[in-house]
């Protein structure tokens, strides 16, 4: 073993430190032969720093230095001496020094690497994944998870400083009757029966509030067997936090002060608080959206009551029929070519949208296929409600709220991002507030649960209960940041006769809310405080604050969309007496009828 | 919802906030009540403190009142007064004052719980497991999970502050071809395919290594499929730490520093530093355990020398092949009765011991049934080397060098507990070093890793490899405390014709590697630093530092001995359609022959 052990980083070396001798220790980043004088940049965590080997200092060393290659791992020592002023690298944090090499040794060779150890390659992610370890070398890759190390921190220093506790809940946990698909895990010791691994804390964060814990959280490991987006992972990390005896007010108002100070302490950008709340019916009305990216503004207005009794046929119908005719107002786009309307159209389709009216106010007048249908003063209802001038375009989506909102949402986004609406230096916060409790589930012919069956009920909705349970409004809040929703929550049920309401609500008998919630419920019976909590989507806010759109490069060691880990060659085949002992065996396909 | 929401916690109220007035939240101790007076002790997570209910004060408050039961939550608005000289009570930290209520809503009722919510219950341990979340309301518990979230961020800031990088590596990951049994994770997108939960994050902590991260750590959640003892869990949590540029020394010396910091800032207990190093053969010889308790002496001492040829058949026999005779001497033990050896005896056969010879050194003389078959030469030696004085009692154990550690090992510990030669005050840390590197697999025929084939031998055995590879000992090293292993780690191969030379000793052939370690092998190929690290075992520090001796009692939702959640009831059986979507069956047991 070497006793070249560094005592100084490559990266942090200036001109303060010329004249002292240091051991480095790093990886070859290049190396450059400029007639006998050997020049290596050496590669550590902390950056780079130019290294050189001259037969002048040291015969032997130049020789060892010689064999070196990109990669190789390298002990030095040797003394910092400044640059000579035409030599000095403005571009290198450490270019007015360099390192001049009296002693070196190879800690070890390497191969030629599959690509380059360096920012902005652009080479198959597949490859970066199975090289996960060299990629994780790139400076982009190590200041990421120096980010995510260092946003972890933050959110533990304040939630420890605002008497939350950590608690770590199980991983083998119960498959959970609502929800999404759960990853199983056999029982050994109990044959035919499974573990399942937690889609969230949720069941046990609200047991320690039963527990009087007060203040909880955790840093935790959530897992969905779901068909993987971009922006999904089988495993995935969120902040988990709950309290009780607070209101939401005070609850929000503190996770407000949290994510500015995690923006500043960070990436160095101040948000003001308090931040924006808007209610679920505001932005679903104005921007088509529950997670809206509130850095620009392009609102969408309804205007079925102008247009419901013009001559639109479409409009007419939707409008009788309960839907919704709304608009966008396309600033400027008056001048779009026919081709590049008609993409917004097919654009739209994919939403389910199953045309895209649109008039253009151009030479001072309405213009389009559709104007002919409305008289006068039906015009000038739109321009003044759309705030229609000179070069705009104007886009109609008529049907049903749910569809109206898709459509018009992603076009809004669309266009705003054609436009250069967006600031992408802007970090825009907001709670959007007062989801609805609950939705018609139009297949089971019954209310479901929006958010889930312990979500509380505003107080002043409770009286929907025996009206019209789709009226209630939920005690129920998201984060969204930039059209992501980075965090979500709800205050719970805390009494029983109001968890009885709601399973009244959602068609559960007596009996079938004990099957699917005993414990949880027998929990509720001995003395429950009033208590609430959210999560922050963890990988997605460090996605944000790094300004990468894919949540794989937040992550040490991601799988991919097929939820493969391409490094580990995960998963795999395991040995029949592994699946002997757990009494489980692979169903083969059944064999091919006869018949 | 209620508006008196807790601005102070029960426990902290002090003669300094007499004349407060404040609101508290909380549960029902126990209440009083003294002839239309009423006391209620309230409790929070803070503490305790009597609130009182005067129809004087408020009428209808009072009346409220006289509703609540044990366990019922609280809300209240009061006024802090001092209580009068005779009723002060000097147990409770704010039992000089007392809350004059004039306002309460009993925000929940409770049923009786199953037992008292107060410290040293002695129940049934599953009823307080089926009932956790009421088991953790007593202040002991509390204790606990606050130590539990102070120890976890004491740990997190020492590593910070020493420029190590918390990252999170996967819990769905590749059954790993050595070690435990793992846990299997079947996956539904490809049939027939399993992911395992880690059994420690070690490939990745390696793999952040040849990263170039430097410093990584992790408090990881870990899982191991075994038939559980008192001290395991199937998931447990390490403190999980790898480095790279560091000697042994410089790492032992920074975990020393941090456990230092732990029992200060917890506890408030000084450990100096550094900590004792002993080899693992002292450990052993000594101790007869690698995990030895220094906190009392009572050293174990060979003396096969002595009585290889003495007219102790047994001992003569045990010498001649290969074996060992070695003696403890139990201080003053000699007056114990004929029974009391006779247990020990039967407790030595425990461990393996076919019999227990026993001297006593009794007026002045060596006594027992086996004294006749040694000389007077013989007997002298065995005092001098025994350092027998009178009363003394000692006890020989004779076998393999294994099983004689093993029963004086644990005879040592039983005897040293039993002349309280343990102060349970102290905590006496210290590193076993100088592991051995391989051990010989008599079944196998072949050497096997003692820690994993992944442990640096040190540079001074290397060649041992070519001679006799059992002599070789690994930079290999285990934190020991009060007789617990809290720790352990290795330095790890990183050149790779030492990787061939220990693979060899292993008998694994280059394909054998290459299939089970092809992925880390590769990797070591692209300029692999010097690197090691360790692990604390998180929830066994955690124990320790409360002062228990069940790991149970350190994890907030722990499983039993037979790896059920008798909160959640799981594992459980789970609906027919998720494991066909997971294509897997639980096997039957085959049909009886008919034969």
């Amino acid at each position: 073993m070497t006793q070249l052990l560094k005592n100084q980083d490559c990266g942090t070396l200036s001109k303060a430190n010329v004249g002292q001798t240091v051991i480095l220790n790093g990886w070859v980043q290049r190396r450059r032969d400029l007639g006998g004088v050997l020049f290596i940049d050496l590669r550590d965590r902390s950056g780079i720093v130019q290294i050189v080997f001259n037969p002048e200092f040291s015969g032997e060393a130049h020789g060892i230095a010689d064999r070196a290659r990109n990669e190789y791992v390298l002990a030095v020592r040797g003394t910092i001496v400044e640059r000579d002023a035409e030599t000095v690298n403005a571009n290198l944090p450490t270019g007015e020094i360099e390192v001049r090499v009296t002693e070196i040794e190879i800690l070890n060779a390497a191969k030629n690497p599959p690509f380059f150890i360096e920012d902005g390659i652009e080479i198959d992610e597949s490859l970066r994944l199975k090289y996960r370890y060299l990629d994780l070398r790139r400076p982009e890759m190590q200041r990421t998870l120096q980010l995510r190390s260092k946003a972890a921190k933050i959110f533990r220093d304040y939630l420890d400083e605002n008497g939350f506790i950590e608690v770590e809940t199980p991983i083998l946990t119960k498959s959970s009757p609502e929800g999404a698909r759960d990853y199983l895990v056999p029982s050994r010791v109990h044959p035919g029966e499974f573990f399942a691994l937690p889609q969230s804390p949720q069941i046990y964060k609200q047991l320690l509030m039963v527990s009087g814990l007060e203040r909880y959280y955790q840093i935790a490991r959530c897992f969905r067997d779901e068909d993987l987006r971009a922006d999904r992972q089988p495993e995935f990390t969120q902040v988990d936090i709950e309290t009780s005896f607070l209101s939401q007010d005070q609850l929000l108002e503190t996770m407000e002060t949290l994510s500015a100070r995690l923006f500043r302490e960070t990436i160095g950008v101040e948000i003001p608080t308090p931040f924006q709340r808007i209610s679920y019916a505001d932005a679903m009305g104005k921007y088509g959206s529950d997670k809206p990216d509130l850095r620009f503004g392009l609102e969408l207005k309804d205007v079925s009551d102008i247009v419901a009794n013009s001559g639109v046929q479409v409009f007419n119908t939707v409008v009788s029929k309960g839907g919704q005719v709304k608009a966008l107002n396309a600033k400027g786009c008056g001048v779009w070519s026919r081709k590049e309307i008609d993409d917004l159209g097919s654009f739209a389709s994919r939403y389910g949208a199953k045309g895209l009216a649109w008039i253009t106010y151009k030479d001072g007048e309405l213009k389009g296929p559709i104007v002919k249908f409305f008289n006068e003063s039906e015009l000038e209802l739109l321009k003044e409600r759309l705030e229609a001038e000179e070069g705009d375009l104007l886009l109609f989506s008529a049907d049903s709220k749910k569809v109206v909102a898709d459509v018009l949402g992603n076009l809004r986004l669309k266009i705003g991002k054609q436009l250069g609406l967006i600031d992408e230096s802007k970090f825009k916060f907001a709670w959007v507030v007062d989801f609805p409790l609950l939705s018609y589930d139009d297949e089971a012919k019954r209310y479901v649960a929006e958010h889930h069956p312990f979500t509380r009920p505003k107080d002043e909705d409770l009286h929907f209960f025996d009206t019209d349970p789709g009226q209630i409004r939920a005690q129920a809040y998201d984060l969204v940041l930039n059209g992501y929703e980075v965090g979500g929550g709800s205050m719970r049920i805390f009494q029983r006769e109001v968890q009885e309401k709601m399973f009244a609500a959602l068609g559960f008998s007596e009996e079938t809310a004990n099957d699917k919630f005993g414990y949880l419920l027998e929990a509720f019976e001995y003395g429950t405080p009033p208590h609430g909590g959210m999560a922050f989507g963890f990988d997605r806010l460090v996605m944000l604050l790094t300004g990468r759109t894919n949540l794989r490069e937040t992550i040490a060691f991601p799988k991919t969309a097929s939820a493969t880990d391409l490094l580990m060659n995960a998963p795999a085949e395991v040995e029949d007496n592994q699946l002997e002992q757990l009494s489980i065996r692979v169903a083969k396909k059944p064999p091919v009828s006869k018949a």
